[in-house]
C-alpha cells in the first residue's frame, strides 16, 4: 500500500444498496457532508475524500437487522453484509492515534443506513511508525527482566481482588514467589484504594519479591496497576522505579489514548495492557472493533503485553476469536517496527488449556495467568506452577501431556483436580 | 445513598436464572474469583463485595439472545431481562474516574452468562466531586463569553471538513461572523493534518474573528479541534489563548479519560466534548452504555459542552433517545456541585426541529449547530443564522412557526426550502 494513505477494513450490514452505504460512510468519514457547500470543489474532494479501494458482498439474505435504527424495522427483509475498504489520505490529519481514531471509528457507526458495522483492521503508513515508540521491551525485554527463556512466563492475578490490604497482598505475593513463580498481576480493580494504597502495596510487595531474589536469584516479576490520571500515573511509576519494581499495567480502557502515549513516554518498565472493558466494544460480532484493529492502536502507543482472554475460559468468547487476537500480537504492523508484543491469556487457565495454546500461536513469547491452577492445587502453589510448567514441557516436546503426567506428579495432580 | 457507597443501575438479559447471573457480575466485579482462595474470608467479603441492592425482573419470554455466547445457542430459549443495581464501597477504589471505569464496566460484559448488558446509569458519593472539577464554564461560562443570553447559542460546522487550507477555513469563517453566527466548530476530522495545520487555522479563524469583533462588538465563539496527546493539547491550548480564542473541541474518546482530565486541569477556555464513536460504545440497545451513565464520567472530568445528535437527524438514533440524552445534561450529578453541561444539537438540524427540541428539554441553556440550514439557505448564511433565531424566538413566545413565518421572511424561506 501507499506510504501516504491510511486503510481500515470493515464489515458492513444494511438493508440498503451496499455500495451506495458504502459510498456514504467514505463520505461521512471525509467531506462530511450530504448538502454541497460552497468551496467544495471536485478537486478537493479528490486531494482530501476517502476512497473506496475494496468492496466485497459476502451475504445477501432475508431475516432481521443485527442493530435497530430510527426507521421502521420489519420482521423480515433484504439485506446485504459486505467487507470493504477505506483509504485515507495521510496529509488529512498526519500520523496522529488520536485522530486516527475518529477518522477510522467515529461517527460512521451511528449512520442509519448501516445496521451493522464492525472495524476489522486497519494499515497505517510508515511516519505513523516515525511518531510513536510501540512496545520497548515487548518479548525480549520483558525475558530479560524476568529472566526466563524459553517457555513462557508463568503467572497469576492476586485474588480476591479486593479487600486485601498491602500486608495481606505481600504475605500471598510472599508465597507465590516462593513457589518459584514468573509473572503477578494486580487485579484491574485494585489500583489505589484507601484500603490498599498502591505505595503501601509497593513497599510491601517488593520488599518479598527483593527478598526472595536475594534468596534464589530469580525476581519475580510484578505488574502494578497504577491505573489513573497521568499525574497519579507519573508518581506511581516513581515509587516503582524507586523499590525496584520490573513492570507496570494499566487499564487501557480506563487510561485513555492520549494518557497512554503519555505513559509509555514516560515509562521505564513494560506496560502490562489490560483490556477490560473490552465486551462492551467487541461483544456484537456486527458491531465495534475487532482485536485486530483496536490493539493495534495501543500497540503502536506503546503496550508491551496485551490481555487477549484464554482457550476455554469463563467468559463468552469462542476459542477461534481467543487465537486469531493471540496471533494477531505477532504480525508486523511497518517494516521499520515490528510491534509485536506479548499476548496474555488468562481466565479459567490451567494445564488443559495449554497444549493447544502452544498449537494455535506456535510460540512461547507469551504469558499464561493462572488462579485456581496455581493457588488451588492439592500439592500447593509451588505443585501448581511446576505443573503449568510441566504442561509446557510436554507441549514444547510434542509428548502428550497424558504421557508426560505419567512421571510428573505435579501435573498428573493438576489434571486430576482440573485446576 | 450512602456518601461511601458507588451505585451503577443495568439492564441484563440471561438464559440462566436472573438472580444467579446477578450475583456472578457482582462478584466478578469486586472479589472477583470462581474458586474459594485462602484469605478470603466472610468478613472479608462483607467489607469488600460488591452488594445487589435493588432486582426487578422486566421480561421473561421466548427468544434468540441478543449476543452470542461461547455456548451452544439455541434459536429460540427461555430469556429473562431484569433491571438492577450493584452497589461498591467506595473504600475499595477511592474517588477515582478511570478506576471508577474498570469497576462499572469493565469484565462483566464478557460474562458466558450474559446475553445482554447495559450500564444505565450510575450515582457516585460527595468525594467525587471533590476530586474533580466538573465543568468550569457550562452554560452561564459559555453564554458570558459568547455575548449570548436568553436563547440557544446558533452555530455550524466547518464543511467540507477535510481538505480546507487554514486560508480557505478562515474565508468561511469571514462570511459567517458576518452573517452573525454565535458559535463555529471545527470537524472532528480537522485536527492537526499537514494540509490544514492546527497553528496556521488558529491564527487565521482568529484574525477573522477577532477582526468581525472589532467591527461589531460580537465575538462569535470558535471551537478549535485541538485533539492530540497530552503534549499537543497542552501547546495547542497556548497558541488558542495567545489568539484570543474562546473554546476549544476534543473528540474524548480518541483523548481518553486521562487525557480529558488533563486536559480540564489546565484549560482556560470551555471544552466542547465530540462524542464521535458513541456509536460502538451504544449503538446496540443490550450492549454497552447509555449516554447518562457515560456522559456523567465526562461531566465530571470537565467537559462543558456534550453532543447529543439532534431531532429527526441523519443517523439512526431516534428522538426519544435524543431527549432523554439531553435532559440527562441537566440532571445535577451532587449535592455540591450539579456538573451540568450544555447539550449540542447536531446532525441535519434546521428551523423545523427548533419547536420540538426546546418542548423537550424547555431550557434555552444549549448550542444548535445547522450546517446546510445555515450554509444553504437560499437567502444566505445571515438569513440562515436569522430564520433559526427566529425559530427560537417563536417557540419561546410560544406561536406556531407556519403562524411567525407569515412576517418573518427568514425564516419563511428556511421553512419552504426545508434547510
Amino acid at each position: 500500500m501507499s506510504q501516504h494513505r491510511i486503510e481500515a477494513d470493515y464489515l458492513v450490514e444494511t438493508p440498503d444498496d451496499p455500495e451506495r452505504t458504502v459510498a456514504t460512510i467514505a463520505g461521512e468519514q471525509s467531506n462530511g457532508t450530504f448538502v454541497r457547500v460552497p468551496g467544495e470543489t471536485p478537486k478537493l474532494l479528490e486531494r482530501a475524500a476517502a476512497r473506496v479501494v475494496k468492496f466485497e458482498v459476502i451475504d445477501r439474505f432475508v431475516g432481521r437487522r443485527a442493530l435497530p435504527t430510527a426507521h421502521p424495522t420489519p420482521d423480515q427483509e433484504h439485506l446485504t453484509r459486505a467487507k470493504f475498504t477505506l483509504s485515507w489520505p495521510l496529509a488529512t490529519l498526519g500520523p496522529s492515534l488520536p485522530n486516527l481514531m475518529a477518522t477510522v471509528a467515529g461517527n460512521l457507526f451511528e449512520l442509519r443506513q448501516v445496521s451493522g458495522l464492525r472495524l476489522l483492521d486497519i494499515r497505517l503508513p510508515e511516519p505513523f511508525a516515525a511518531a510513536y515508540s510501540g512496545p520497548r521491551f515487548g518479548a525480549a525485554g520483558t525475558r530479560h527482566l524476568a529472566g526466563v527463556q524459553g517457555r513462557p512466563l508463568i503467572g497469576t492475578i492476586i485474588k480476591p481482588s479486593v479487600g486485601f490490604s498491602a500486608q495481606d497482598t505481600a504475605a500471598l505475593v510472599a508465597k507465590l514467589c516462593a513457589a518459584g513463580i514468573d509473572f503477578i498481576k494486580d487485579d484491574e480493580l485494585q489500583a489505589d484504594g484507601p484500603n490498599c494504597p498502591f505505595n503501601d502495596r509497593v513497599a510491601a510487595v517488593m520488599r518479598e519479591v527483593n527478598a526472595c531474589a536475594d534468596r534464589t536469584g530469580k525476581k519475580t516479576m510484578y505488574a502494578f496497576n497504577l491505573t489513573g490520571d497521568v499525574e497519579e500515573m507519573k508518581r506511581r511509576h516513581e515509587v516503582l522505579l524507586r523499590h525496584g519494581a520490573t513492570c507496570l499495567m494499566a487499564s487501557i480502557n480506563s487510561v485513555g489514548l492520549a494518557g497512554m502515549i503519555e505513559l509509555a513516554k514516560f515509562s521505564q518498565l513494560p506496560i502490562h495492557a489490560h483490556r477490560n472493558g473490552w465486551g462492551y466494544l467487541s461483544r456484537h460480532p456486527l458491531l465495534g472493533w475487532s482485536f485486530t484493529a483496536w490493539s493495534k492502536i495501543w500497540r503502536l502507543a506503546g503496550a508491551d503485553h496485551m490481555h487477549v482472554n484464554g482457550l476455554a475460559n469463563k467468559f463468552s468468547e469462542p476459542d477461534d476469536s481467543v487465537i486469531e487476537s493471540a496471533r494477531s500480537c505477532f504480525e508486523p504492523m511497518f517494516a521499520s517496527k515490528t510491534c509485536t508484543v506479548m499476548p496474555v491469556f488468562s481466565s479459567g487457565q490451567g494445564v488443559t488449556q495449554m497444549p493447544g495454546t502452544y498449537a494455535a500461536v506456535n510460540t512461547t513469547d507469551l504469558i499464561v495467568t493462572a488462579g485456581g491452577g496455581i493457588l488451588a492445587h492439592p500439592g500447593g502453589p509451588e505443585a501448581g506452577v511446576r505443573a503449568l510448567r510441566e504442561a509446557w514441557d510436554a507441549a514444547l516436546q510434542g509428548v502428550p501431556q497424558a504421557d508426560y503426567a505419567r512421571t510428573h506428579p505435579a501435573l498428573s495432580m493438576a489434571m486430576r483436580a482440573a485446576v
